[in-house]
């Protein structure tokens, strides 16, 4: 088979995904505890075989302790302006991380935020960015799973992308966007 | 706040989920490529604070590369035995890497193929064996986005789930099983 | 229109939804803070009319604060134990407070940890408990949103169900259960 | 752990959240009438320990009795001015309570109803308010389970948003709209 | 065009779909109330001409103000014996004409009651007599929209089917059916 | 309790939904076949007891001999202008009771023609017509189940809507339409 | 790239995909007829470069007329023994062709024949036959789409599946089966 | 029955689903191998009688093999120029055949790359020149299963469309259309 390029394993770091060097994982026992529910000594060989070092990269992605620290920023951040809003953290591959639905936020709030979240880590940008996308292509927002409202702020490790923080309940979303970044922020502490 | 502990950022090996030492990324330049569609200029100051290294954590995927040879042998392996199959490959996030509907598969066997995928690298063991464990849990098979039966076999690295390879159409579950081994077995050479 | 009944109102505190005493709000001015978004001198009288007090109970809710420090406990219990698990805290309502992703659990464990915490606050009961149910009543499992597995722990007050606490990824639902009754335990220091 | 600030837990009664005073369900006979179907004795030590009064606060509802004296109302008034009309209340945690689909009321209008509700309760104000709001925010229709369309209006308790009432069928959204603040007017007598 | 036969036009009234006869609607004046929204004037001619009577059959329906009715004696019976219930009224074309939300019922009652209706006036029984069927026809149960569980009762004009009022929330579906029935019985006064 | 009003039950014709006069099932014997699969001899006593007439209306709906025939009428008239389509006939419930999809229509016209149906049933009025109602309330087309683009035509009876042909495929909704008023038309031979 | 292999793309006929001979299609002029609103100018030239034979393989669809023709049949059949169902017809690609929806029939018939339909023509097997493979592969019935319920017949042409027609509402499903068959016997004719 | 009219059947080439001429599959040994689990004793007599030829047409695809070379030629062409973009081939029938999640590309790119692929299949044409026919039909977009967003590019087959190329990540729709155009030029090789 034809390689489709070395470019596709060794990916530059901006969207953190990295070619996994050889050895990488060697100084992990491989009798180190097994995975949950899937002892040894069931699996049959040709599905024992590892995967090579050639056929892997890496994804980088926040913490579950560090993404609970966002949130939990945001929701105060929130508070202190007697604001009352749910927030979500997504990540690069779009599954929810956290979600934390504030003390008397509409219900609303929690899915807008999910989706705020969603669309931030999707193109890297603030919703109050890309909702002026729409102009030339409104159709943007016909995407599943985003929503173009203010609100969303990406999370960046080395400047790409990792995942993305959605408030929602304020009055508006540049103050929910507000709270979002305050979650952000506490990522760089 | 109460730190959870070093454990949740130092996690073993065995899920590939690894703490990000230092520097990691130290030779990835600042400059280079920023992710499509988010100029660096757009984005505001409090946004473009990276996340520093200690909320972070990596994950290990296959190339999309490594995932279409697997899943092409195992479409190669079903033919020498003249059987119509579909497969998906699923990462050990959930998402879908690869999905081939193969010529003349039965229309079940696309979505049969996803989700025997995501069973098999949710619990790292062949479907096969999953199935056995209905008998003392018989509700584990409620779980969304499972289907417990025969031709999902998990991907591992360093014995750790990184996808689930999963194929639908053949008379048997165990037929099936078989084909989705062998695009296991690819990653291996 | 012939009254209900007063019990219809009147409730008793065993699922803490109360009937509100008259002058109830009494100390909040009429002038407070209106709820986001909705200035006060857009409202049509009509609309501005209060509902009066017999028309009205209360639920009792866990606040997120709460809610969060118990799943952030049902995480530590996990993590002692070396478990990859994702938590989940489900109100009365059957809405969603928070969730946590636990790193490094499966795919599967996010969206189970719901359905468990969701099972849980419905019959009041551990889901472990429920499963036994199903003996006489298979069909229970049928009732969407549900889960019927091990892993599932109601929060109560005065005996009452307020909310559930939903564990999913380690390798029994036992296990699961143990860590979110640590997470229950941690809302009755 | 850091407490996010009493304020969270002191909600201003203006979204008739409160905290819980210490004691408030005292007058509550523990062994009072157990909730259906979970017998206390099945219940573990650990599940059984209530959470504290600090973790608590509640959330104020129409009964059913008054949210059905509502859509009655509000059929009663459509039927006199003869238009076909559904009508739908929701609660402010955007569960629907009360559905009434009127006689030959169009196939569309029962979700209508139910949508319109759920908006005029997010953001307590009528959907023929919120309509003007889409000039500055268009995308703030893409929130998950709204209708920004005359017919729905608030249901508030000392000014805060408890419920909201739908309405869809009319000719027109104002139509539809007097006919959801009859619903409202009804439950301030 | 074979036509299919007189049957298919002229059911019996077991399932009260019956063959219009000519005239039926004579008495209603063509330009009685047009239909909400749609003047006559813009309808263009080959649209405006009516279907004639032989393509025509009835459906019977319970009045909305019925199926309150009935909805409202089933929550009766149920606080009578101090239960929290939901309860929904189905008609035989599958669509929900009310539903009730009982105050303190738990979240899964809602949509359980839904399914319940819609099971008991598709096969026009209790749901109770309907869940014995899956002893020889175990996969009944798969047929969307239907839950086989204690709690459904079926409405019938002449015999035939017209409804199902469906109850959930209550320690047994036994108990659950026993308030459905009384809402059945509340029509036939 | 208080009768909502007799218009409640004794609707004008215009939407053929008719309150049921005494007797007017009198000649069908109640021991005529009972409905499939619910042996009279298993429904309780209380279930039994039918609904008593002033409890029920009636509704107007096509056979389905002659929704078949419509449906015909319209993929023929489509044809002959050498258009591939797919048609739809949803009845006044928004039940769908015929499709068909055409050899060669796109994979897209199968749902739109569903879509078309309901929107031209729920409104009486070609869909054609309605898209110039979005200049008012262009929030119209966000009410699930519709579609407003050409294509969808108003089945009447007595000038009250009983059923929507909805067609899809062509290049511009007004030849769908075309096709669609060609299925009316059959219905008026 | 290595090549599959040739017997991906010359399958054997029995599943009636087969290879496109070289010249299939030269008798059809490129200035036929193009498809609905795709005019050719507009396709840009790279586009418009038409994939070549070897690319290509065929697979076989009944007609719509001939699947109507199938779907009526059927229901001649069932109001011959007064029954009251409804009737899909599904193709070999997992796409309804037809449904016709019974006069009377129950409202669960409608999506059930459909599920029937799909069920029959991914296996080549009546479903009453399929209902047997349970007691060896009980979670076969979680493959979505799917419902392993008597009433679902396939349609072949030269042994291999084209199609399914489902049939449901009858009291039983082999009876719902009979007159699947029904439908099948009329394409043979 | 009067038949529709030849024109059914012998549809034009060019939507490539061809009538099949008498003994197309003559040559097709009825012994060779049945499709997979349906042994041919098991199906009853009636089943197995194929339908006739004057029932059946044909359509044409493109083969697994010639999916996945495009889809991979896509891959290498936005690799080329450092893009990170999911693509998705699907076919005239609306199936998806192919689809490869590439490293680093955003979430949201593979769902919109399914769908682009949908729409140029639909309407034959790239999904760049269907965003301009929003200017006109500005609800086409609502048609369930698209995107009117560039990126997407028909594939087809002496003019017909037999699969769409969608392409989804790039920052812009030009760009990702750029890819799926090479991706269809593969197929002309």
């Amino acid at each position: 088979m034809k390689k489709l390029s070395v470019r596709t394993r060794v990916l530059t770091g901006a969207t953190l995904v990295a070619a996994l060097g050889a050895g990488t994982f060697g100084a992990v026992s491989a009798g180190a505890a097994t995975p949950a529910a899937a002892p040894a000594a069931a699996a049959p060989a040709a599905v024992a075989a590892d995967a090579t070092d050639g056929n892997l990269m890496q994804s980088t992605h926040l913490t579950v302790e560090a993404a609970t620290k966002a949130a939990r920023a945001t929701l105060e951040a929130a508070e202190k302006e007697n604001q009352r809003v749910s927030v979500a953290v997504v990540d690069r591959n779009g599954n929810t991380v956290v979600t934390l639905r504030g003390d008397g936020a509409g219900p609303q709030s929690y899915e807008s935020a999910v989706k705020k979240a969603y669309t931030a880590v999707s193109w890297n940008a603030p919703t109050s960015e890309l909702v002026k996308r729409l102009e030339n292509a409104p159709t943007l927002k016909d995407i599943p799973g985003t929503l173009f409202l203010g609100g969303g702020a990406p999370v960046t490790a080395k400047g790409a992308p990792i995942a993305g923080i959605g408030v929602a309940g304020a009055p508006s979303g540049d103050l929910d966007e507000k709270f979002a970044r305050a979650g952000v922020a506490a990522l760089a502490e």
